[in-house]
Protein backbone atom coordinates (compact mmCIF):
# COMPACT_ATOMS: atom_id res chain seq x y z
CA UNK A 1 0.00 0.00 0.00
CA UNK A 2 2.92 2.45 0.90
CA UNK A 3 5.10 1.57 -2.11
CA UNK A 4 1.48 1.83 -4.29
CA UNK A 5 0.65 5.33 -2.33
CA UNK A 6 4.12 6.95 -3.24
CA UNK A 7 3.44 7.01 -6.49
CA UNK A 8 1.08 9.12 -6.71
CA UNK A 9 2.64 11.21 -3.48
CA UNK A 10 5.78 11.16 -3.97
CA UNK A 11 8.94 11.52 -1.91
CA UNK A 12 8.98 13.16 0.92
CA UNK A 13 5.94 11.75 2.29
CA UNK A 14 5.27 11.45 6.32
CA UNK A 15 4.30 7.99 7.66
CA UNK A 16 1.41 9.11 10.81
CA UNK A 17 0.54 6.85 13.50
CA UNK A 18 -3.47 6.51 13.16
CA UNK A 19 -3.94 7.89 17.16
CA UNK A 20 -1.57 9.57 19.86
CA UNK A 21 0.22 11.16 17.71
CA UNK A 22 1.24 14.97 19.25
CA UNK A 23 4.29 16.95 18.87
CA UNK A 24 5.94 15.09 16.45
CA UNK A 25 5.54 11.89 18.47
CA UNK A 26 4.27 9.31 15.91
CA UNK A 27 5.12 10.23 12.83
CA UNK A 28 7.80 9.48 10.46
CA UNK A 29 9.72 11.27 7.38
CA UNK A 30 9.67 8.89 4.09
CA UNK A 31 12.58 10.54 1.90
CA UNK A 32 13.20 7.35 0.16
CA UNK A 33 11.67 3.75 -0.87
CA UNK A 34 14.55 2.56 1.98
CA UNK A 35 12.53 4.40 4.99
CA UNK A 36 10.03 2.49 4.74
CA UNK A 37 11.17 -0.25 6.62
CA UNK A 38 12.81 1.83 9.34
CA UNK A 39 9.26 4.18 9.19
CA UNK A 40 7.51 0.58 10.11
CA UNK A 41 9.23 -0.76 12.97
CA UNK A 42 10.02 2.55 14.42
CA UNK A 43 5.98 3.25 14.54
CA UNK A 44 5.05 -0.11 14.99
CA UNK A 45 1.28 -1.10 14.47
CA UNK A 46 -0.64 -1.69 11.31
CA UNK A 47 -3.26 1.16 11.29
CA UNK A 48 -0.88 4.27 9.80
CA UNK A 49 -1.73 6.58 7.64
CA UNK A 50 0.45 8.13 4.68
CA UNK A 51 0.68 11.87 3.52
CA UNK A 52 1.82 13.64 0.93
CA UNK A 53 4.58 16.50 1.98
CA UNK A 54 2.62 20.15 1.96
CA UNK A 55 4.49 23.23 0.92
CA UNK A 56 3.65 25.92 2.92
CA UNK A 57 4.28 29.36 3.87
CA UNK A 58 3.22 29.35 7.45
CA UNK A 59 0.59 27.89 9.90
CA UNK A 60 -2.52 29.59 11.39
CA UNK A 61 -5.57 27.95 13.37
CA UNK A 62 -8.42 29.35 14.79
CA UNK A 63 -10.15 28.40 18.01
CA UNK A 64 -13.72 28.20 17.14
CA UNK A 65 -16.39 27.67 19.94
CA UNK A 66 -19.86 25.87 19.52
CA UNK A 67 -22.64 25.77 22.38
CA UNK A 68 -24.99 23.70 22.57
CA UNK A 69 -28.08 25.72 21.02
CA UNK A 70 -25.96 25.72 17.80
CA UNK A 71 -24.00 29.23 18.55
CA UNK A 72 -20.72 29.80 17.60
CA UNK A 73 -17.82 32.10 18.03
CA UNK A 74 -14.48 32.26 16.73
CA UNK A 75 -10.98 34.03 18.00
CA UNK A 76 -9.04 35.85 15.97
CA UNK A 77 -6.54 33.68 13.82
CA UNK A 78 -3.10 32.97 15.27
CA UNK A 79 0.21 32.44 14.11
CA UNK A 80 1.78 29.60 15.07
CA UNK A 81 5.38 28.68 14.97
CA UNK A 82 7.05 25.71 15.35
CA UNK A 83 10.42 24.17 16.66
CA UNK A 84 11.41 20.33 16.73
CA UNK A 85 8.06 19.76 15.53
CA UNK A 86 6.86 21.08 19.03
CA UNK A 87 4.48 24.26 19.09
CA UNK A 88 7.27 26.95 20.04
CA UNK A 89 5.19 30.44 19.65
CA UNK A 90 1.83 31.67 18.76
CA UNK A 91 1.68 35.53 17.22
CA UNK A 92 -2.28 36.82 18.05
CA UNK A 93 -3.69 37.73 15.81
CA UNK A 94 -2.23 36.08 12.66
CA UNK A 95 -0.16 38.07 10.50
CA UNK A 96 -2.19 37.76 7.58
CA UNK A 97 -4.47 39.33 5.19
CA UNK A 98 -8.12 39.48 6.17
CA UNK A 99 -9.21 37.70 3.44
CA UNK A 100 -7.18 34.44 4.70
CA UNK A 101 -8.59 35.31 8.05
CA UNK A 102 -11.86 35.74 7.20
CA UNK A 103 -11.83 32.37 4.99
CA UNK A 104 -10.26 30.69 8.05
CA UNK A 105 -13.05 31.86 10.44
CA UNK A 106 -15.42 30.61 8.06
CA UNK A 107 -13.68 27.47 7.40
CA UNK A 108 -13.70 26.50 10.98
CA UNK A 109 -17.26 27.55 12.03
CA UNK A 110 -18.46 25.16 9.00
CA UNK A 111 -16.45 21.91 10.56
CA UNK A 112 -18.03 22.59 13.92
CA UNK A 113 -21.40 22.90 12.38
CA UNK A 114 -21.15 19.76 10.75
CA UNK A 115 -19.90 17.72 13.05
CA UNK A 116 -22.84 19.56 15.50
CA UNK A 117 -19.73 19.29 18.03
CA UNK A 118 -20.87 21.31 21.27
CA UNK A 119 -17.33 22.65 22.97
CA UNK A 120 -14.04 24.58 21.74
CA UNK A 121 -11.81 23.04 19.06
CA UNK A 122 -8.74 24.33 16.99
CA UNK A 123 -8.62 24.32 13.25
CA UNK A 124 -5.06 24.34 11.94
CA UNK A 125 -4.58 25.65 8.68
CA UNK A 126 -1.29 25.63 6.41
CA UNK A 127 -1.41 28.82 4.42
CA UNK A 128 0.46 29.21 1.03
CA UNK A 129 0.80 31.83 -1.19
CA UNK A 130 0.16 29.60 -4.22
CA UNK A 131 -3.72 28.37 -4.81
CA UNK A 132 -5.32 26.47 -2.28
CA UNK A 133 -4.21 29.35 -0.18
CA UNK A 134 -5.80 27.05 2.73
CA UNK A 135 -5.80 24.05 3.85
CA UNK A 136 -6.89 22.36 6.83
CA UNK A 137 -3.99 20.58 8.32
CA UNK A 138 -5.49 18.89 11.72
CA UNK A 139 -7.97 19.21 13.93
CA UNK A 140 -8.08 19.46 17.61
CA UNK A 141 -11.31 18.66 19.34
CA UNK A 142 -10.52 20.73 22.22
CA UNK A 143 -9.13 23.72 24.32
CA UNK A 144 -5.48 23.95 23.03
CA UNK A 145 -1.67 24.80 23.56
CA UNK A 146 -2.44 27.46 20.58
CA UNK A 147 -5.22 28.92 22.56
CA UNK A 148 -3.44 29.68 25.78
CA UNK A 149 -2.67 33.53 24.85
CA UNK A 150 -6.50 34.00 24.87
CA UNK A 151 -6.39 33.78 29.07
CA UNK A 152 -5.29 37.20 29.23
CA UNK A 153 -5.73 39.03 25.81
CA UNK A 154 -9.51 38.16 25.43
CA UNK A 155 -12.26 38.91 27.50
CA UNK A 156 -13.51 35.11 27.63
CA UNK A 157 -10.21 32.37 27.51
CA UNK A 158 -11.04 29.16 25.73
CA UNK A 159 -10.90 27.42 29.04
CA UNK A 160 -14.34 29.46 30.17
CA UNK A 161 -15.67 29.54 26.55
CA UNK A 162 -15.50 25.37 26.39
CA UNK A 163 -17.05 25.37 29.86
CA UNK A 164 -20.04 27.89 28.97
CA UNK A 165 -20.42 25.61 25.84
CA UNK A 166 -20.27 22.39 27.50
CA UNK A 167 -22.67 23.83 29.95
CA UNK A 168 -25.71 25.14 27.53
CA UNK A 169 -24.55 28.57 28.68
CA UNK A 170 -23.81 31.57 26.41
CA UNK A 171 -21.08 31.69 24.93
CA UNK A 172 -18.78 34.43 26.09
CA UNK A 173 -16.96 37.21 23.60
CA UNK A 174 -14.15 36.23 22.15
CA UNK A 175 -12.76 39.46 21.48
CA UNK A 176 -9.37 40.65 22.17
CA UNK A 177 -7.71 43.47 24.62
CA UNK A 178 -4.44 43.71 22.60
CA UNK A 179 -2.08 41.88 20.54
CA UNK A 180 -0.55 38.95 22.18
CA UNK A 181 2.31 36.34 22.22
CA UNK A 182 2.77 33.41 23.78
CA UNK A 183 6.09 31.38 23.61
CA UNK A 184 6.16 27.67 25.13
CA UNK A 185 8.82 27.08 27.86
CA UNK A 186 9.70 23.56 26.70
CA UNK A 187 12.13 21.40 28.42
CA UNK A 188 14.96 23.82 30.26
CA UNK A 189 13.11 27.04 29.29
CA UNK A 190 11.11 26.43 32.32
CA UNK A 191 14.49 27.22 34.52
CA UNK A 192 14.03 30.99 33.70
CA UNK A 193 10.75 30.92 35.37
CA UNK A 194 11.84 33.23 38.02
CA UNK A 195 13.56 35.58 35.61
CA UNK A 196 10.54 35.55 33.44
CA UNK A 197 8.20 36.46 36.52
CA UNK A 198 10.28 39.57 36.57
CA UNK A 199 9.64 40.87 33.17
CA UNK A 200 5.97 43.17 33.90
CA UNK A 201 4.84 42.78 31.00
CA UNK A 202 5.28 38.50 31.18
CA UNK A 203 2.19 36.39 32.65
CA UNK A 204 3.75 33.39 33.08
CA UNK A 205 2.30 30.29 33.61
CA UNK A 206 4.02 26.96 35.13
CA UNK A 207 2.22 23.70 34.97
CA UNK A 208 3.94 22.49 38.18
CA UNK A 209 5.12 19.35 36.72
CA UNK A 210 8.29 18.00 39.00
CA UNK A 211 10.45 16.31 36.00
CA UNK A 212 12.13 18.54 32.98
CA UNK A 213 12.59 16.19 29.79
CA UNK A 214 13.66 17.69 26.67
CA UNK A 215 10.36 18.52 24.17
CA UNK A 216 8.24 18.54 27.42
CA UNK A 217 5.87 21.33 27.65
CA UNK A 218 6.46 22.72 30.95
CA UNK A 219 4.79 26.37 30.63
CA UNK A 220 4.35 29.41 28.46
CA UNK A 221 4.62 33.30 28.80
CA UNK A 222 2.50 35.32 27.35
CA UNK A 223 2.79 39.03 26.79
CA UNK A 224 -0.20 41.35 25.85
CA UNK A 225 0.06 44.64 24.01
CA UNK A 226 -2.50 46.93 24.51
CA UNK A 227 -2.36 50.86 23.69
CA UNK A 228 -2.82 51.67 27.05
CA UNK B 1 -16.34 54.85 79.81
CA UNK B 2 -18.70 55.07 76.28
CA UNK B 3 -20.70 58.05 78.07
CA UNK B 4 -17.21 59.47 79.21
CA UNK B 5 -16.06 58.95 75.53
CA UNK B 6 -19.76 60.30 74.05
CA UNK B 7 -18.71 63.93 75.67
CA UNK B 8 -15.46 63.90 73.33
CA UNK B 9 -16.91 62.12 70.37
CA UNK B 10 -20.70 63.30 70.68
CA UNK B 11 -23.52 62.31 68.75
CA UNK B 12 -24.01 60.12 66.71
CA UNK B 13 -21.00 57.75 67.07
CA UNK B 14 -20.87 54.12 66.47
CA UNK B 15 -19.96 50.80 68.63
CA UNK B 16 -18.22 48.16 67.26
CA UNK B 17 -17.05 44.59 68.05
CA UNK B 18 -13.44 44.70 68.44
CA UNK B 19 -13.35 41.45 66.14
CA UNK B 20 -14.66 39.45 63.33
CA UNK B 21 -16.93 42.50 62.07
CA UNK B 22 -17.65 42.60 58.06
CA UNK B 23 -20.05 44.33 56.09
CA UNK B 24 -22.04 46.53 58.86
CA UNK B 25 -22.07 43.46 61.32
CA UNK B 26 -20.94 43.68 65.05
CA UNK B 27 -21.76 47.56 64.92
CA UNK B 28 -24.03 49.81 66.03
CA UNK B 29 -24.87 53.62 65.58
CA UNK B 30 -25.64 55.23 68.64
CA UNK B 31 -27.48 58.27 67.86
CA UNK B 32 -29.00 59.16 71.66
CA UNK B 33 -27.60 58.21 75.13
CA UNK B 34 -30.71 55.54 75.12
CA UNK B 35 -29.01 53.82 72.21
CA UNK B 36 -26.09 52.84 74.42
CA UNK B 37 -28.11 49.39 76.26
CA UNK B 38 -29.69 48.40 73.25
CA UNK B 39 -25.95 48.90 71.46
CA UNK B 40 -24.54 46.82 73.95
CA UNK B 41 -27.01 43.62 74.35
CA UNK B 42 -26.68 43.22 70.63
CA UNK B 43 -23.52 43.37 70.18
CA UNK B 44 -22.51 41.54 73.30
CA UNK B 45 -19.04 40.90 74.71
CA UNK B 46 -17.46 43.06 76.67
CA UNK B 47 -14.94 43.93 74.58
CA UNK B 48 -15.71 46.96 72.05
CA UNK B 49 -14.63 50.34 70.26
CA UNK B 50 -16.53 53.68 70.17
CA UNK B 51 -15.61 55.32 67.24
CA UNK B 52 -16.46 59.19 66.14
CA UNK B 53 -18.93 59.14 63.02
CA UNK B 54 -16.89 61.07 60.41
CA UNK B 55 -17.92 63.00 57.54
CA UNK B 56 -16.40 62.17 53.76
CA UNK B 57 -17.47 62.44 50.15
CA UNK B 58 -16.36 59.11 48.93
CA UNK B 59 -14.11 55.74 49.99
CA UNK B 60 -11.33 54.88 48.09
CA UNK B 61 -8.68 52.28 49.03
CA UNK B 62 -5.27 51.06 47.97
CA UNK B 63 -4.38 47.88 47.50
CA UNK B 64 -0.73 47.39 48.15
CA UNK B 65 1.72 44.22 48.21
CA UNK B 66 4.57 44.19 50.04
CA UNK B 67 7.16 41.37 48.78
CA UNK B 68 9.71 39.04 51.40
CA UNK B 69 12.69 41.22 50.12
CA UNK B 70 10.91 44.66 51.20
CA UNK B 71 9.75 45.80 47.55
CA UNK B 72 6.13 47.46 47.01
CA UNK B 73 3.79 47.72 44.38
CA UNK B 74 0.89 49.23 44.85
CA UNK B 75 -2.27 49.15 42.08
CA UNK B 76 -4.80 52.43 41.41
CA UNK B 77 -6.33 53.30 43.94
CA UNK B 78 -10.12 52.62 43.60
CA UNK B 79 -13.43 54.02 44.38
CA UNK B 80 -16.00 52.11 46.52
CA UNK B 81 -19.75 52.44 47.01
CA UNK B 82 -21.84 50.79 49.65
CA UNK B 83 -25.18 49.79 49.77
CA UNK B 84 -26.41 48.92 53.73
CA UNK B 85 -22.87 48.85 54.82
CA UNK B 86 -21.97 46.48 52.35
CA UNK B 87 -19.65 47.18 48.94
CA UNK B 88 -21.68 47.58 46.29
CA UNK B 89 -19.37 48.73 43.17
CA UNK B 90 -15.81 49.55 43.25
CA UNK B 91 -14.55 52.02 40.41
CA UNK B 92 -10.86 51.68 38.88
CA UNK B 93 -9.15 54.43 39.22
CA UNK B 94 -11.10 56.31 41.75
CA UNK B 95 -12.40 59.51 40.33
CA UNK B 96 -10.14 61.94 42.85
CA UNK B 97 -7.14 64.20 42.15
CA UNK B 98 -4.07 62.86 40.80
CA UNK B 99 -2.78 64.57 44.66
CA UNK B 100 -4.86 62.74 46.36
CA UNK B 101 -4.17 59.31 44.45
CA UNK B 102 -0.60 59.92 45.33
CA UNK B 103 -1.25 60.55 49.11
CA UNK B 104 -2.78 57.16 49.12
CA UNK B 105 -0.71 55.27 47.64
CA UNK B 106 2.39 56.65 49.75
CA UNK B 107 0.56 56.16 53.17
CA UNK B 108 -0.46 52.46 52.50
CA UNK B 109 3.10 51.98 51.39
CA UNK B 110 3.82 53.12 54.38
CA UNK B 111 1.95 50.95 56.70
CA UNK B 112 3.14 48.12 54.95
CA UNK B 113 6.81 49.21 55.03
CA UNK B 114 5.94 49.90 59.26
CA UNK B 115 4.37 46.50 59.97
CA UNK B 116 7.24 44.60 57.76
CA UNK B 117 4.15 43.22 56.41
CA UNK B 118 4.33 40.29 53.46
CA UNK B 119 1.41 40.39 51.45
CA UNK B 120 -1.39 41.88 49.74
CA UNK B 121 -3.24 44.60 52.06
CA UNK B 122 -6.40 46.50 51.62
CA UNK B 123 -5.99 49.60 53.56
CA UNK B 124 -8.88 52.15 52.87
CA UNK B 125 -9.68 55.55 52.85
CA UNK B 126 -11.78 58.16 53.57
CA UNK B 127 -11.51 61.06 50.91
CA UNK B 128 -12.92 64.68 51.82
CA UNK B 129 -13.11 68.08 50.63
CA UNK B 130 -12.04 69.50 54.14
CA UNK B 131 -9.06 68.78 55.92
CA UNK B 132 -7.41 66.26 56.53
CA UNK B 133 -8.20 65.47 52.90
CA UNK B 134 -7.31 61.60 53.36
CA UNK B 135 -8.04 59.48 56.48
CA UNK B 136 -7.38 55.90 57.01
CA UNK B 137 -10.88 54.05 57.95
CA UNK B 138 -9.92 50.23 57.82
CA UNK B 139 -7.02 47.83 57.14
CA UNK B 140 -7.80 44.42 55.86
CA UNK B 141 -4.53 42.68 55.98
CA UNK B 142 -5.47 40.31 53.04
CA UNK B 143 -6.54 40.15 49.32
CA UNK B 144 -9.78 42.04 49.18
CA UNK B 145 -13.38 42.35 47.73
CA UNK B 146 -12.42 46.18 46.32
CA UNK B 147 -9.50 44.67 44.67
CA UNK B 148 -11.87 42.19 42.33
CA UNK B 149 -11.56 44.45 39.47
CA UNK B 150 -7.72 43.50 38.84
CA UNK B 151 -8.41 39.59 37.80
CA UNK B 152 -9.59 40.86 34.65
CA UNK B 153 -7.83 44.67 34.45
CA UNK B 154 -4.58 44.14 35.51
CA UNK B 155 -1.65 42.55 33.99
CA UNK B 156 -0.79 40.83 37.62
CA UNK B 157 -4.23 40.28 40.21
CA UNK B 158 -4.23 40.96 43.65
CA UNK B 159 -4.26 37.18 44.13
CA UNK B 160 -1.28 36.19 41.56
CA UNK B 161 0.40 39.26 43.39
CA UNK B 162 -0.17 37.96 47.22
CA UNK B 163 1.40 33.88 46.25
CA UNK B 164 3.77 35.97 44.84
CA UNK B 165 4.75 38.04 47.99
CA UNK B 166 4.42 34.99 50.37
CA UNK B 167 6.01 32.98 47.92
CA UNK B 168 9.28 35.20 47.83
CA UNK B 169 9.00 35.57 43.92
CA UNK B 170 9.31 38.87 42.33
CA UNK B 171 5.81 41.28 42.98
CA UNK B 172 4.12 41.74 38.92
CA UNK B 173 3.24 44.15 37.62
CA UNK B 174 -0.02 45.89 38.65
CA UNK B 175 -0.74 48.35 35.87
CA UNK B 176 -3.69 48.55 34.30
CA UNK B 177 -4.74 47.65 30.58
CA UNK B 178 -8.49 49.92 31.08
CA UNK B 179 -10.76 51.56 33.25
CA UNK B 180 -12.61 48.66 35.50
CA UNK B 181 -16.16 48.69 37.37
CA UNK B 182 -16.58 45.71 39.43
CA UNK B 183 -20.28 45.19 40.70
CA UNK B 184 -20.95 42.91 43.57
CA UNK B 185 -23.73 40.09 43.35
CA UNK B 186 -25.41 40.38 47.08
CA UNK B 187 -28.17 37.87 47.18
CA UNK B 188 -30.79 37.24 45.46
CA UNK B 189 -28.83 39.19 42.12
CA UNK B 190 -26.93 35.76 41.76
CA UNK B 191 -30.52 35.01 39.98
CA UNK B 192 -29.46 37.43 36.86
CA UNK B 193 -26.13 35.28 36.49
CA UNK B 194 -27.33 33.61 33.48
CA UNK B 195 -28.74 37.40 32.42
CA UNK B 196 -25.03 38.61 32.66
CA UNK B 197 -23.31 35.86 31.13
CA UNK B 198 -24.77 36.86 27.82
CA UNK B 199 -23.41 40.32 28.44
CA UNK B 200 -20.04 40.67 26.01
CA UNK B 201 -18.48 42.67 28.76
CA UNK B 202 -19.04 41.50 31.49
CA UNK B 203 -16.49 38.80 33.43
CA UNK B 204 -19.25 37.01 35.45
CA UNK B 205 -17.67 35.37 38.76
CA UNK B 206 -20.33 33.04 40.51
CA UNK B 207 -18.50 31.69 44.20
CA UNK B 208 -20.64 28.57 43.82
CA UNK B 209 -22.43 29.33 47.71
CA UNK B 210 -25.67 26.48 47.63
CA UNK B 211 -27.98 29.33 49.92
CA UNK B 212 -28.72 32.58 48.69
CA UNK B 213 -29.35 34.50 52.23
CA UNK B 214 -30.13 38.45 52.07
CA UNK B 215 -26.98 40.34 52.29
CA UNK B 216 -24.43 37.53 51.39
CA UNK B 217 -21.63 38.01 48.56
CA UNK B 218 -22.64 35.50 45.79
CA UNK B 219 -20.61 36.82 43.17
CA UNK B 220 -19.63 39.76 41.33
CA UNK B 221 -18.96 41.01 37.85
CA UNK B 222 -16.43 43.33 36.39
CA UNK B 223 -16.35 45.19 33.31
CA UNK B 224 -13.00 46.60 31.72
CA UNK B 225 -13.36 49.56 29.03
CA UNK B 226 -10.07 49.31 26.67
CA UNK B 227 -9.14 51.56 24.05
CA UNK B 228 -9.11 48.38 21.62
Amino acid sequence: DIIRSLKTLSYPAVLKTRQFGYDGKGQYIIKQQKDIEVALSALGGDQLILEGFIDFDLEISVLVARGQDGSTQCYDPVENKHKNHILDISIAPARVAEEIKKMAVAQATKIVNALEYVGVMAVEFFVSAQNPKLRVNEVAPRVHNSGHWTIEACNTSQFEQHIRAICGLPLGNPDMRGEAVMINLIGDDILQYEELLKDPLANVHHYGKCTIRPGRKMGHVTRVFTEN
